[in-house]
Parts: C-alpha cells; structure tokens; sequence
C-alpha cells in the first residue's frame, strides 16, 4: 500500500450561491485546487455529493464535473454516504493512489442547498435516516438529534446551556475563516435565548444549510516533495459504519461507527488520542459534537460536554475542535463538508491556519459522520 | 498493486419485486453472494446504485445493506455513475483490494424502480443527462437514444430493421437463464412491427424498467483458491468518460468514454479484441449496442451494427454479446445491471453457463454504460 498525501487544495466561501450551479461550484474548488498543486491534468476525480438529484435533477456528477474542468476522459464516479459523502469520496481516492491504479487524484465534494427545484431540504436530508422505520414517522434530522440531545440530559444530568461552548467557540474561530458563512462570535445569552428549532435544539445548536464546494489533490507520498513545499501526508482514512434508525442501535447515545473508524485510523497511523493536536469533528449538531468527542477517546461516556465548559475546546485548549468554524460556523453543505474538514486539518498542521492556527499543530483529525452516526469515516494527517 | 478475483457471486431474479424493498432487494444477493464464497464476514461492502433516492426516498444504502446482511460496522457506502453504478462499485471494490486496505471485499449493485414513490421512472433516469442543458429540453433517456440511432440510420445507410438481431439474439439466450425477466424468444416481425416508443426506437430496441440486485464477493488472487474452485480474475476495471451532453461530443455517433475505458482495459490486461471470448455489453437500446461494438473495435464505425446481421453475435459468432440475455432479456436494473453482466462474464469463463455456454471461453469482457455514454467501465475477466 502507497502512502498517500495533500499536495493542493481549494474551497468556494460557503454560504447561499443563488447564482452558482452545481458544475460551478464543483469546478471552482477544482481548478483552485489544481492551481494550488501546480498541476493541469490528473487520472482521477472521485466527487462527494449528497443530494444533487433532489436539489438538481442531477445524477452522474463525476463524469459532469471531470468534463466541466477540462479533464474529460478522466475517470470519474460519484461517491454517497449521507453527509460523510465527502470523506467517502476521500477515502475512494486514497485506495486509488495507494492501490498504485492512479498517481494524481482530485477528491471534491461539493452540494447545493439553498435553490433546490423540488422537496424541501428537511425532506432530502432525511432520506440520510431509514425511510422504512424512521422518516415514515415524521422524524427529520433536528428531531433525531433532538431525542439524542434530550436523552443525553437526561442520562448525565445536563443542562442546554451547557452545550453553548460548541457554538460559542465555533463562531468566534469562524470569524477569522474568510470561507466561513457566519463570521461573527455569538454570546451564551445569545444562545440560551436561540429561537427554538425542535427542542431541546434551537437554532445556535444548528449547523446551517449551505452550498459550498471544496477539493483537494492527492498523490503518492514519495512524490509530493515534487508539487508543493507543505505536503500533508494522509495518515489514515478509515471508515467504520452503525444501524442507520437511532432505535437499532445497542446504546443511542455511543457513537460505536465513530469508535470504530477512531481505533482503525488510530491504529493504521500508530497513534493514541494524547497525539492529537486538534480535532475537526462533525459538529451539525452540537449534540453530536459531545458524542464525538466520547467516541473518539477525548471523554469519558456522558462528559464529552465538559469539555465545551472547561475551555478544552479552545484553540490553546487540551484538544482544539472546530478550529476554523467547524459546520456551525463554517456551515455545512453536506457533500462537501468532509473535504472542507479535511483542507482545515491541513492548514493547520503546515502552520497556515493564520490568526487561528493551532501553536505547533502537527499531526490533525478530521471526523465526518453521515446520518444520525450510521456511517463515520476519520482521516488523520500530519504535515 | 494486488492481483483481484472475484471468489463467489449472488443475484436475484430481475423482475417486479413489489413486495421487496431496497435492503430486501439487496440482501437476497448478497447473502448469496457470501454463501458462494463461504464467508461470513467482510472487511468492506460497495453499493452501486443510482435511483434509491428518487424511489425509495433512501440514501445511505452503504451502511443500511451492511447492517441489514449482518455486517454492521464494516467499511461500507455508496457509488454512483448513472447506470454504470453497478461497474463504478466493482472499480472502487476493486481498488480496495488491490491497494491492499481490505482482503474481503463485497460489492453490490441495486435498483427498485418498479415502485416509486414520487417522480417517474422517465423522469429520474433523465437525471443522467445534462440537467441543465437537456433535460429542460424534454429530453428523456429514449428521445436521447432515437437521436442518436436516427442520425446513426441517416449517417450509415442502415435501416431500423437492421438492429433486429440485438434484440432477437438477446431474447432468445434469455429464455435459459432462470435470472432473466423475459425468457422468451422474439421474431423478426415481432420486431419490426413492436409498438413505437420514441421514433425510430420501439418497445423491442429497449431494455426494461426492472427491480434486481446482484453482488460478487472479491479477494485478492493468491487467496482465491482457498475460498472457491472456481475463481475468476479481474485482469482490468478500468472507467473513461466523456460529457454527459450529446450536443458537447466530438462525435456523437462515437463511444469516446467507451474507446478510451476499452483501450485502458486491453492494456491493463495485455490482450487484443481478438482474444476476447465474449462481449457483455450494455445493450440499453439496440443502437448502444451496435456503438458499443464500435467502440471497443470489434467493428468499423458504421458497421457495428452488421454484425448484427450476420450472425457475429450468436453464441458461436465471432464475439458473442448478450449471451445470457443482455440487458434487453434479462431486464436492466439500472444501478444493479454493471454487477449482473460480471456474473454472467463469470460464469462463461468458468465454463458454468449451463445451456448458454460460449465454448471455451476462457477471457471475457463486460462492459457498463452511464448516460447517453458519458461514463463507461470496461471489466476484462478470466478464469
């Protein structure tokens, strides 16, 4: 097995692109990409992507976006995993290039929300949950993290207000995100107060619905050095999967798709948690946020929320998360947001994260969780 | 890279499944497929699939399939290429193995469209040509098709009679396999007087909507023999492309994702037209047929479809195609159907085809089609 690394990347500011496509945005994370890696052709493009067909009416994103890049010809398929699409389509590029099938590989990941042609977008996101046990109920995707929210309060004795830091530090690393859609901190006030969404989520608890696209260039290890001064080698990508209904699952309230993914990406890299140096976890929810950290070795079962009132979130904490917005911040477009993580582990950890770098960042994880945790897939990296 | 075969295979029969769902669907194959092979565990499971979003209001179908067979927590998602899903599971499948990530590995393909609950059939298959420069137009997935056999017919000199011999040839090797949707023979006359779809296309240059699941289970080469006495190796996958808009193609009367995905996979495999046994193509339509043949050279542009004519194609022809029924015979579950050709590409080159056995074939080809040809995978199989 090659060992793969980043040698370029590019991402579109997320945020509502009424006059964008979705061959736009796709290409302009593309080419930006390319640029970046100083490359102008490559074997591969593996596209991430959720809901184009609901939004779109487009199917067959690979083939469209490798033609509207200039790369026709090219191999190409679309990869799906809910909102870990674009860390699937990640993983799908990294066997490629270690496989030694292809050297030069593009991984986008890229979605349209915000001008859908036909169901709303609360209906698309659902068809992420089980359609014969649960969407038939009314569930959607706040509601589900909503009963895993109001369980978690009550099993470990929490309170909402508790889960404010998640948001709070979110915003505030957002602001220095040129990317990012929300660029303004809010206050716990604020929070607390939040219009309420589907309790006991409001809506600062909430990741926003985005259009957005990012990519990043991938080839063999022992030929980055040729590319670019700042590889970033992919230390693991692994991908471990859960029951998708809620009710399937042996505890709700363990993420067991996120600690198996965890341990395999730890293993593969031959590292333990205290190697960690900051964290991109999947915080659409900040429930979810909480469960992450639990599953990933950072807290015990029942204080993964500590850590959001403790400071060890921060950018100088124990274990930085969301270090450039994470999804409450950035936004969260959801085919994209893997690639999104991915290329802010990267910053990070060749010191380029600017007024939010992480002090001696070297070896970054990035987590991205498809549905209620049915599908998980952590990269590592390190520069 | 890892030598890759394919170690054991499962498939339902291709019908009207109305009282299965997708995961039912999906299940009966792989279980299949696993029994075949004698395992009961694998390290990851591809699911190639293009419609279960529009049907079934379900996405995610990796980690559903995973957990509904028994297998929950595996590396597990989705692949999509239009109706080349099937071939663009089997390559990220493929590359999983041969990279050395995973030494079990099952993948998938899958398709309800028999009982949709929303948009129709027509209108969702549209959703692999260009939704914004010809589906607005009206154009559907057999408009698209009467185009390009109707300059095909003007270009060429041929007649629509002339394409009769795809459809009889695949009917009549429908009728021995017990998989096949319609297994009956069809007439001349039949032909020529079917009712008329979209002209000059009828009801008999067309593939069926159908529900059916396939799946083969892979490991790599030197472990094959451990597992089955009947191993079939993947001598190439290999995918090309091209735009998904006709109007965009240098030719539009030519293959190119078909040209470049052959001539890849006769290198990656070190063999000619000429050594090839068989030919399962994707006969959606008769005119991709004939294209088809063009493409991989097995026929002069033009003249595809006289091989047609003269009896090329049969069982004991020069390049047997559709020799268990093609799509035309078997029926064409869009995102299940690149899995299905690779069944019956096995079987004939393990001399266990029964009735339709293509003597001593020894290498075969499969091929998938995505769109009006904007994705195409080729798979060169030996035993």
């Amino acid at each position: 097995m090659r060992d793969v690394s980043i040698i370029g990347f590019g991402q579109t500011p997320v945020g509502e692109h009424w006059e964008l496509s979705l061959r736009h945005l796709a290409a302009q994370a593309v080419l930006a990409a390319m640029q970046d890696a100083g490359i102008e052709r490559a074997d591969a493009l593996y596209v991430g992507n959720m809901l184009s067909s609901e939004t779109s009416g487009q199917h067959h994103l690979g083939a469209l976006v490798a033609d509207f890049v200039g790369l026709r010809g090219i191999e190409a398929f679309r990869v799906e995993a809910a909102c870990a699409s674009g860390a699937a389509a990640l993983r799908a590029g990294y066997l490629a290039v270690a496989s030694d099938a292809a050297d030069l590989v593009i991984v986008a990941g890229v979605e349209k929300m915000t001008d859908s042609i036909g169901n709303s977008i609360t209906t698309a996101l659902a068809e992420a949950a089980d359609a014969d046990y649960e969407t038939p109920h009314g569930l959607s995707f706040v509601s589900i993290n909503a009963l895993l929210m109001r369980r978690y309060m009550y099993e470990f004795g929490v309170r909402h207000e508790d889960f404010a830091g998640f948001a709070i530090t979110a915003h505030q690393n957002a602001v220095n995100n040129p990317y990012a859609m929300f660029r303004r901190p809010i206050t716990k006030e604020e929070f607390v107060q939040a219009r309420m969404i589907a309790d006991p989520i409001n809506l600062l608890d909430s990741s926003p619905v985005a259009d957005g696209a990012a990519a990043v260039v991938l080839c063999p290890t022992e030929q980055a050095r040729s590319f670019t001064d700042h590889p970033v080698r992919i230390r693991a990508c692994e991908v471990g999967t859960d029951s998708l209904a809620l009710h399937d699952r042996r505890d709700p309230l363990f993420l067991e798709a996120g600690y198996i993914s965890v341990q395999k990406a730890y293993a593969r890299a031959g590292v333990t948690p205290a190697d960690i140096d900051l964290f991109e976890l999947h915080d659409a929810f900040t429930i979810m946020a909480a469960l992450s950290l639990e599953a990933a070795g950072f807290a015990r079962r029942g204080e993964g929320v500590r850590l959001a009132m403790d400071g060890s979130i921060a950018r100088n904490g124990r274990i930085p998360i969301s270090t450039m917005g994470g999804l409450k911040g950035r936004g969260h477009p959801v085919g994209a947001t893997g690639i999104y993580q991915v290329i802010e582990v990267a910053q990070q950890v060749t010191g380029r994260a600017g007024a939010n770098q992480v002090p001696n960042a070297r070896l970054g994880m990035a987590q991205n969780i498809g549905g209620s945790g049915a599908t998980i897939i952590t990269t590592i990296l390190e520069a």
